[in-house]
């Protein structure tokens, strides 16, 4: 990438770049692109009103706008096809049958859904928030800045998530202020350069109006209230308690009220203060009746879940408290089956010969394919075998990522790291594992800013592509009849290329804005 | 007060004060209502990306409709006498003569006035942005939450600020906040509590709309550019280096680029930055060439002064880079004279007799009066004896507070602590102070949240009525001619009883929002 390396960030003076990061950093405090400190030794922020801004370059990065384009055009085939996969609750324990007796957190979601099984679920209807990662494959692909020329390397899926998507608020406020910035000429650097930071190579990222949308479209779903005893609908918001990242959540929950009529948005914390604040009619209405309402009970419409994802949340609290979400006539956002999908052996399940076209079109299946790269269980198999072969080769494993079924970000292994950490481990552990063909993006430069500083050099991306839906449970041999499929905004995050983790809010990233190129 | 104590403000339980505190910092996070840490060895920002939310009150405060509603009105007068007094040079002088070999920051305005006549003012329009402070006065006073009855104390201005007035932005944010908690209602106390928080008791606050509006029209005014050299004409912020408080400052920024067409705003650091990148033309225009706009040089339309109010900033390079932007085209926010027509001594002056009158008409004279206290030069004068007399005995000086001309907060002596500190200075000395009736407020209750912890009891509050204007220096015996006079918006500020400071960023009190009764 020596050409645009060259050629691309600008070369500010000293004077000019400090200007441009002190105005960065005022731009985040007035705009709400914060994270609150965290004591290290707790992990939850010591006082919850110190805060800092989260990472962000200091320029946006080149991205083909090619690619761009299809990651965008590829959302609704995502989103059907997920919501298809979240209606084959056969299909989904074929996946993960092999997992449930390895991975706790598997085990007690299928459990969960096993119990309201037997009652029967009490709503047909759930919404989907999902957002498709990308990386650009093709390590020496070369950047072509001269019009006419295109991009030869490729775009692959890195994972798709359906549950508790973060990044989008923070993702919108980055695309905010690299437009600012451009808009008031912070970037401009005279005719002569060959790289021109313009609105026009920016694309618009509308990600708090899109979800908060959804999530208004289903309440609307769900319709007016059916219990006496509560006074009106309105959203919950399921949090982690002490989250540190609430500037992410909270502008949903602000753009709810401020729509009009207003959307009522409640948070309560999982799974103590859902369990303590929220009870179950016979009908199976959710109603929401903490001290802070003072004498006031709510009936949930829709539950979005933005806690529930982790293993230690599923104690016997954990368990009963999703339980309860479940069993009830909330709409949930996902679904618990839509949840199941998020991990990693659903995602390679889905790279079977066949299996896409078990949901979905061939002619969208071609399309969605051709985002995969090769993904093995590490079982039984003949894919397994092949998959234990690879993995613990010191030389094959270098072209490979170790993923445990749900990542949630910090567990991967890469490469050479492989073969020691699976000697490491008992070999009934291993099905825990998927085994991934490591995407070899192609460096570009850039600044880095970060409650560490600042770090120049080169840098890799990753696109996350939001995905809203509204989907009911199908009938006559359909999976699933779709009520709304929309791609609903993206996110950019920017690492440095040495650094094998993507997670912004821990400090490995910053969040990005592409310049289409 | 005890009436409304018992009723006001409303008994949450521990549990629900919690949360309502949880989501008041969540709040102030993700809407920039914050300040950045300050190191308390240097007084500046240790690491400027560290910031904590600014003190506001969990409640908004009662305070007398009637009074509020008269302040506003009030606020036209002002603007128009404080208009006419700075194009009122003799006036001034003769208000402030004998300031001058006291008071150093006085006498380098003066001086630098002096300088600029020489060659005269090349600009003859000028813009305000006024603060008028208010506290209720009458601490028996009783605030009857009955429908009918009135409050019977009364208005009385604590000051004028003409120059560099903050709290406009934190203002309307803590007005922004108290009005989501009473939309969302967090602060419902059923239809049994005597005192309902609604949306109709708060007053809407638009000072960010008000004063960047104020702005554009000061830059639509200067008209097109003049200089060959110059791209366009901006607004220039001219701001004290390193500040905590930006977030006062940056959203009026935002809101010119914000406009359509957008109005170019940049800021520059008084005084080593601004001699630095700005030059004047043999025709006067402020030209702004900082390495951070690459080769593009822009005319400033507008000066608007967030610097230069501290004695400190007038050493010999202040005095050079105030005298550049006094000498040039550009409409300055506000003018010298009308910044010097902010010192105490001013104000005094116009409590003497016929002073008013000398500049607006009788009926708005009398009206601007009845909000006056009483107020006396530490002179030779017949005033000045009687103030002496006041201000030296133990008894009588506890009605009082002795004031430095220029503020600047935290400078005040109050009470039967004003005879030894005179005591303790040089006679010369005493012509830089005036003595001031002190205000007694009557208290009620409410809950300060700041960054020390949150403060349950009495307070006080004080109520600030902004008021933008924009004027011609007058012609045929006219003092000025008025092209724009506008009420721009409030804040109301609210500290503990027994604290005499009122200065929210350094911790002495909150941002809040009155609730009309």
């Amino acid at each position: 990438m020596a050409a645009s390396n060259e050629q691309y960030p600008p070369d500010f003076s000293d004077e000019r770049g400090l200007a441009l990061i002190s105005d960065i950093i005022d731009w985040q405090i007035n705009h709400g692109s914060l994270l609150k400190h965290i004591d290290p030794e707790t992990n939850f922020p010591d006082d919850p009103s110190q805060c800092y801004p989260v990472g962000v370059t200091v320029f946006p990065t080149l991205f083909p706008r090619e690619q761009f384009d299809r990651a965008c055009g590829l959302q609704t085939i995502y989103n059907e096809l997920y919501c298809a996969m979240a209606e084959d609750e056969q299909w989904i324990f074929e996946a993960i049958r092999d997992l449930i007796p390895v991975d706790p957190l598997a085990a007690a979601l299928w459990g969960i859904h096993e119990e309201v099984k037997k009652v029967g679920y009490a709503q047909k209807v759930s919404v989907g928030i999902f957002r498709s990662d990308y990386m650009l494959d093709g390590p020496g692909a070369e950047f072509p800045l001269e019009p006419g020329k295109s991009f030869d390397g490729s775009l692959k899926q890195v994972e798709l998530n359906t549950f508790s998507c973060a990044g989008a608020t923070n993702a919108n406020k980055a695309a905010e202020m690299h437009r600012y910035f451009t808009r008031t000429n912070a970037y401009d650097t005279g005719n002569g350069h060959p790289i021109n930071i313009s609105l026009a190579a920016l694309p618009p990222n509308n990600n708090i109006a899109s979800l908060s949308g959804c999530l208004a479209t289903a309440h609307d779903t769900y319709g007016s209230k059916k219990s006496v005893v509560a006074t009106e609908t309105a959203v919950l918001f399921v949090v982690q308690p002490n989250n540190f990242n609430i500037a992410d959540e909270r502008p949903l929950e602000y753009a709810l009220w401020d729509r009009d009529p207003p959307i009522p948005a409640y948070r309560v914390n999982y799974p103590v203060d859902l369990l303590q604040y929220t009870t179950l009619t016979e009908s199976r209405e959710l109603l929401f009746h903490p001290p802070w309402l003072g004498s006031k009970c709510v009936e949930i419409s829709v539950a979005y879940m933005r806690a529930g994802y982790e293993t230690h949340e599923y104690d016997t609290i954990g368990r009963e408290a999703r339980l309860r979400i479940e069993l009830s006539m909330a709409i949930k956002c996902p679904s618990l089956l839509a949840h199941i999908c998020t991990f990693k052996r659903v995602q390679c399940a889905l790279t079977a010969p066949g299996a896409l076209e078990h949901f979905i079109p061939a002619s969208k299946a071609a399309l969605i394919r051709s985002t995969f790269v090769s993904m093995y269980p590490l079982d039984d198999s003949d894919a397994g075998a092949r998959a234990r072969r690879l993995a613990t080769d010191p030389e094959l494993s270098q072209n490979y990522i170790l993923k445990p079924s749900l990542e949630g970000g910090g567990h991967n292994i890469f490469g050479e790291d492989i073969p020691d950490f699976l000697a490491s481990l008992p070999e009934s552990q291993w099905g825990a594992y998927i085994l991934m063909e490591r995407i070899r993006s192609p460096s570009v430069s850039n600044v880095l800013l970060s409650s560490s500083g600042l770090d120049s050099g080169g840098v890799i991306s990753e696109l996350g592509v939001f995905g809203t839906c509204l989907w009911r449970e199908g009938t006559e041999g359909r999976h699933c009849e779709m009520l709304q499929n929309s791609v609903a905004g993206w996110s950019f995050k920017t690492k440095h290329e040495d650094v094998n983790e993507m997670s912004v809010v821990k400090g490995y990233g910053c969040f990005d804005t592409p310049l289409l190129f």
